[in-house]
């Protein structure tokens, strides 16, 4: 196949025209495709999403491990080292210029934009064909793994059509339907008889047609490379890294995100026609609608740790993409100016649980004491007499509960933040997504082909361009 | 002059490469000087800062002009036609992770990281040349251009030495003292000497060494090119975008920031040796530190126009290289998810006036109902009794005044914009600067030499070397 004829008009010469001489007219004349031996096809795929990522949380996680360990994020020395293609990304869905997971995996998934909450099913209830189906349709392996459960919006945007990104138990259904070659990430709840409103015993149904089951770290190492693998390590989204290491059962029960993407390459680089994979790093937007900077930090840094995982194999592989970006921006955090703004920003070294992890274990019995305690431990740092109480009204009904998405337990996230601003010099617009364009890096066969600014959708268009998977199904 | 000597090992073939491929290791192999003609001196710099811009406020106006006019801003248009090379930039100070526009200015005007307050002067004492004082020995014509006092950090940081940003009566007779070709923006309270403490007189002592002087856009478009032009449009800062378009005075008596950088560019282009402009869209910064977002969004519109300016006179000299960037973020606004976000966002298009020509027209007699009648002027939508009394309780001694940045009147902004977040969807994280790395861009000659990821001193020294200027002072 001509990879030539996939190319809209002058795209590939254009970028490099663009970067040696904006004055050029005659993008054309330069055969740059000879010039450099880069008609390479792209046989693996590796997509990568930090969820809810907003340009202050990379930004973050940049200004922390330099500040901790004298050396940039992965993301961020990718810039440095010059090796890779960078845009900015709109990221609209058909219904709002602020877009939810389900939409934004869906813009890249089918290739179109689709009203919020709809996954791969555009306002007319028009199916578009996901593009791990078009990928297992074109020979290659293909799998997701994420941090929250493996049925939720941004890894099903991926893989499947649904109306409603709540219907995860259809979905988890859909998945062993379809049939994927890796999942893994949190969902027990959607896969256990027990937990299931139907009833229904998917790990024996999954089981039954092959799939290896694995429910933590030692299991999914044993897992072989012949048959499917479907890993869940948790009831519902996987524990916040930071709370992971902070427990010796968690860190030896559930694999790191980094984890999880080297064993999903290992099971399926041997892949003759090749492979796609999309991993996520799902609680970082969790961290920011929770505005729980604990949270979002060391989860981003968990997702940087997975970027390198994929490049340290794309490197040596040679024949890989790997697209690293976010569908929105979350909460847009960022480090706020201050007399103390280097010490409040560096006590986020000492945190050893996440505020959800406080909050969770906060009691209407508790006392003002143990609160302090409690933040005491959690966070390095004492708070006020008038703020432990003003927590703990928040369970004694002094005050309403506080809502919020993913906050089952409806404990006060926008007040303790608001309380650890003068603590942690940290901010938040929300606790909600933002419509801000996003940041996107690609690195490999295909990464010449990235505009410097693009919308989501063009990243369907540009996967199967890459693959050389022509758009006919 | 040879200009390669001033290139770091392999600077020039390195980004050409990295886009064109990842994987190579003979990066010296082609010689890209050749291949685009690209060994072009920058003749003339044109650096554009929009202060204070965290990435949401750049997205923002690209999304405001989209629903509007149907058209990318300005910036963000470059990026789509692939006509400048970006980066993203590291925007410390000496003192802190979070910047001031004093420190941030230094870092490009001086080359060195100072403490935030200072200007061009080291933690140490020692003091660092100011880049337009360079390119003035070196015989180019050097200015500056601004929506706040042209005494202000922004321009400060390219032109003087201080220990204080605060000494702008100083400021004002260092610029006399040293000589610029033209200098235009607000301050009049720091040359006029019915409002200078020292009670001098500086328009006169300007004169007296052959300046012009110009106080409005009529006097401004006179102004001769074989003089220096000291252009003063305002008291303090120059009006806000949105305020002044609002005001049939305002809007015949002030220039615009593409006014007043078209004036600039036409009084020095005739420069045999070229020239050195910095335009600072200083006002966005105040927008971002009033949390008013009619402020911010057509302060950075406005600066969005200059670029215009900037790269249709650089397209046509084809000498000239445009840097387009701001400080610091600040504030880290951002777009809302919610049902109404769009519908909210738009709400933006009606407003009128800014928060803070609301907030000054109220007074302690004023009415409930005539505080509501205000913002349905200014802003296009009714608010509650309960909202107008909230904001009225700030002006007859319920609450105590708040205070805040450039916020002379004690006028309420931040709980204002908490009242507008629920009918315009936007989020501030803060009333401050944040520590975010920041979005570059630049067009024309010397735009090859700008790496992916760089430190704000490393302008300094990019800016000497694209326009082959030794850095011998």
């Amino acid at each position: 196949m001509d990879r030539r004829k996939f190319f809209r008009a002058g795209s590939l010469a254009t970028i490099g025209a663009a970067v040696l001489n904006p004055f050029r007219t005659d993008q054309e004349l330069i055969d740059f495709d000879s010039l450099t031996g880069k008609d390479k096809k792209a046989k693996n795929i590796i997509f990568l999403v930090s969820d809810g990522m907003s340009s202050g949380t990379l930004n973050m996680a940049d200004i922390y491990l330099n500040r901790k360990m004298g050396r940039s994020s992965n993301w961020i020395q990718l810039y440095k080292d010059q090796r890779v293609s960078r845009a900015l990304m709109e990221t609209a869905s058909a219904s709002s210029i602020v877009t939810d997971s389900a939409a934004g995996s869906s813009s890249w998934g089918g290739g179109f934009r689709v009203n919020n909450g709809s996954l791969n099913v555009g306002p007319n209830g028009e199916e578009h064909l996901p593009i791990l189906q078009k990928f297992k349709m074109s020979g290659k392996k293909v799998g997701c793994v994420t941090s929250v459960p493996i049925t939720h919006a941004t890894p099903a945007g991926f893989c499947i059509n649904s109306n409603s990104r709540n219907a995860q138990p259809e979905i988890a259904k859909d998945y062993l339907r379809i049939g994927f070659d890796i999942m893994m990430g949190g969902g027990d709840k959607y896969f256990n008889a027990e937990k299931r409103t139907d009833g229904e015993d998917l790990y024996s149904q999954y089981k039954a047609k092959g799939w290896q089951i694995v429910r933590n770290t030692q299991e999914m190492n044993k897992a072989g490379n012949n048959n499917p693998v479907l890993g869940i390590f948790g009831e519902d989204a996987m524990p916040y890294s930071l709370d992971r290491s902070s427990s010796k059962e968690l860190t030896n029960s559930t694999p790191t995100l980094a984890e999880m993407t080297q064993k999903a390459i290992d099971h399926m680089k041997g892949s003759k026609k090749g492979f796609a994979l999309q991993v996520e790093g799902g609680k970082v937007d969790w961290g920011a609608h929770s505005n729980d900077v604990g949270a979002l930090l060391y989860d981003q840094v968990a997702f940087d740790e997975a970027i390198k995982v994929a490049i340290d194999f794309a490197e040596e592989d040679g024949e890989t993409l790997v697209i690293i970006t976010t569908d929105h921006g979350n909460a847009n955090p960022g480090i706020i100016y201050g007399k103390e703004a280097n010490d409040n920003f560096d006590s986020l070294q000492n945190y050893k649980q996440t505020n959800e992890w406080i909050l969770n274990e906060i009691k209407p019995t508790s006392t003002t004491a143990q609160v302090k305690e409690l933040v005491d431990y959690a966070n390095g740092h004492a708070i006020t007499d008038e703020e432990a109480k003003t927590i703990l009204s928040y369970y004694t009904g002094t005050f309403g509960k506080q809502n919020g998405l993913y906050n089952y337990k409806n404990v006060p996230f926008e007040k303790y933040a608001e309380i650890q601003k003068k603590y942690n010099s940290i901010g938040w617009i929300s606790m909600q997504h933002s419509a801000d364009h996003v940041e996107l890096a690609m690195f490999g066969p295909g990464s010449e082909l990235l505009k410097p600014f693009v919308k989501n959708t063009d990243l369907h268009y540009l996967m199967l361009q890459a693959a050389e998977v022509e758009n006919k199904f």
